[in-house]
């Protein structure tokens, strides 16, 4: 039965994530088109310096974020709120990304650092306050201007601008750090009134070498009209329900930012809170937002499986996500997974000192807990707890295959109401020790 | 510079933890003797059921318990805190302690169990209502009765008690479960009075093999007369500020009970939050419990160091306490430290996540960061950020010898208040994983 935790790294790293997750083509927004370069900041001369630029002019774009709530907030963070704030949303036609280092916890030094850099673009594009800008690698460290500069510079003044798919996939690739795969998500959608849309995602996920942050960064785009307020509203509601409902190690950075440029190159009527296809665009964005951060977790470090965690049938979905966080985050249940050990005890374990805001989204008497196989074999369902009472003679046997599987979902039935929340997460792994034990190199 | 992972494991394996923190002799309290057996439960043969029992008839003892707030309450949680509300802490005589079998998520016949041992212990003294109880293992098994039913009987038929130190390791001991050493705590205390009295104190580890929670179980016992309201808000506030300030892996067990019983056989007068002694022995015991609670973090599962974080001048201790429990449990953090790297910017990023009550708390421009070193080498104190603003030109040398210690202090001047906290933790080792993720055995 005894599995050495050797073996298991061993399989999990002969799985080719570059393969399986990155597209070999894609669709694009009507209007963008981006660059990357290597500006030489990472030391390795890989693409460390990304813009993406709308081109469209028949309106002004709307541009919504939403950032880290750390207490330390890094310059990019603090600079591109305040854009959006003076700007309502309006107007933005860049996002100018950098790899390497954070310009985190830089003081005013680094605020004066970001402000030049997207100066320099602005100046490019000739209008005042257009450009967003996020940074993420070493924190504690000044950006290299000079480097920076000459980077944004080459790539205007050399025209590197394009809007295929290999353009796409270098910013994707120019914003990564210890990610081991880039991620670029594109899909198109059709609305009942015959509009096309695209939407091209791209993220970087947690992962870090130097003296460092798990930073979270990502950004969609779309060629679909949004006022700046809905905007606004659909991602924080879509952030809420994809890249805040994943988890790899429970850290928050200093930098993570979301952001979503909508240009409106698609000729149809421009959608606010009120338009009959809100609320469809919004559970498009959502599950696309989705698509992107399940990538970050497929990335995560060290992680050797993914898993879906459930939990259904809460009273109200703030109590779910809380459970399913808890969950998620707890070390006992990330080991046992790691171990395939079909360990129950610590999934209810974790449910039982979830925070919840209302006590009676958790009766004892009525949860149900299952795992849940992700291939075809049956039973899908492997039910550990029925109505709150443990099931002592779980079929191990099953238990061990659903484990072995690099997908799996772990199942909370709360049986108080009818909310649910799903979180991504993945196993903690030796591999996760070497990675974040390591010495800054 | 760099030190591989497994040189660092084999080094933190060659330290004797057994011969540096179990003491070879011992000071108890008047009144109280105790017994340990094997029953069986344990396959291996080791003492797996201990009871202690008041033996001062002079007055009725005092006792206070403060129980896990995880939703799945073990049935001896459910029993221990039914015996404490009915009683209102007066007359409680003895404590039964297994080890092996949690008694959790057991349901209706695991709470009858509960009350079959404790009605055995009872009758064996002749009293109702007069025996607390702990369990300590597996989770969502039944108790083996007969085992631990014949343990009681022989123990009590025999007459295995008494009060000496081989009596009171053995105590110690039969609460283990993967606890690499007993951990048991004593000390004689003066008051200004001239009353002498005497504190144990033993407590189990956040360990486990099987399918198993990190249940922390610890109990005081002191020869001091105290009302019992008054030990009630002692113990809280005791445990408030020694069991709630470690982590290990941030999981709350649901076991966790730390109770206390005084059982008034020094002969002064009785004490209670009036009495001018009781802001005294608050302090005592609350020493004495932090001692107790340390031996905990020291035999965390994997850990290679025992790292104080100290929050110091914070607006209120309760943000102080939310900031060094978000250091404590932070994942980077751990590794890092394991690692034995320098990372201040993952501590910053701890505390900016950390939620606080009132946002003054933290100024990001007052807040001070140190190493501290724990010998005698200087400077003790390497500053990393001062004043908000990060040391560029850290001595990175000095870092490595302050964090090559096996002890080591994170020191955070929020310069925002007064008060403080400090918490106890370790770091997160390759063994951690290991152990954690190995399948139950």
């Amino acid at each position: 039965m005894k599995i050495s935790s050797s073996l298991l790294q061993r399989a999990a790293a002969t799985v080719d994530k570059y393969a399986l997750y990155v597209p070999k083509s894609g669709v694009f927004p009507k209007g963008f088109k981006v660059a990357s370069t290597a500006t030489g900041v990472k030391k390795n001369g890989n693409l460390d310096l990304g813009i993406i630029l709308n081109t469209n002019k028949s309106r002004p774009s709307s541009a919504a974020a939403v950032f880290t709530t750390n207490k330390f907030k890094a310059a990019p963070v603090v600079l591109s709120k305040s854009v959006l704030d003076k700007t309502d949303g309006e107007g933005v036609d860049a996002i100018i990304v950098n790899s390497g280092c954070a310009n985190s916890v830089t003081g005013e030094v680094g605020l004066k650092d970001a402000q030049t850099i997207v100066g320099e673009v602005n100046d490019f594009l000739g209008k005042g306050d257009a450009t967003l800008t996020m940074s993420t690698g070493v924190i504690g460290q000044r950006l290299q201007m000079d480097k920076i500069s000459k980077g944004i510079k080459q790539m205007f003044q050399k025209d590197s601008f394009g809007s295929d798919f290999d353009s796409w996939l270098g910013l994707a690739k120019s914003i990564n750090t210890t990610d081991t795969f880039p991620k670029l998500v594109t899909s198109k959608f059709s609305l009942p009134n015959g509009t096309e849309y695209t939407l091209t995602g791209i993220a970087k996920g947690a992962g870090m070498i130097c003296p460092n942050m798990a930073t979270l960064l990502g950004f969609i785009v779309t060629d679909l009209p949004i006022k700046s307020t809905a905007l606004q509203s659909m991602l924080r509601s879509s952030v809420d329900r994809s890249f805040n409902c994943i988890s790899v190690d429970g850290d928050m950075s200093t930098n993570d930012t979301i952001c979503m440029i909508a240009n409106g190159a698609v000729n149809t009527s421009v959608i606010d809170e009120s338009s009959p296809e809100y609320a469809q665009v919004k559970s498009q964005v959502t599950e696309f937002a989705q698509q992107l951060a399940q990538l970050v977790v497929r990335d995560g470090e060290g992680a050797t499986k993914f898993v879906t965690v459930n939990v259904k049938n809460a009273l109200n979905f703030k109590d779910a996500k809380v459970i399913a966080e808890a969950i998620s985050n707890s070390m006992l249940v990330k080991t046992a997974l790691y171990g395939q050990d079909a360990n129950w005890g610590r999934i209810l374990c974790a449910i039982g000192y979830a925070k919840l805001g209302d006590l009676a989204s958790l009766d004892p008497t009525k949860i149900n807990v299952s795992f849940v196989a992700t291939d075809d074999s049956e039973p899908r369902e492997l039910k550990l707890i029925v109505n709150g009472t443990p099931q002592l003679d779980v079929d191990e046997a099953r238990a061990s295959e659903i484990l072995s599987l690099p997908d799996l979902e772990v199942l909370v039935n709360l049986g108080t109401g009818k909310e649910e929340c799903q979180f991504w997460t993945c196993d903690l792994s030796h591999e996760y020790v070497t990675i974040n034990g390591d010495y800054r190199s």
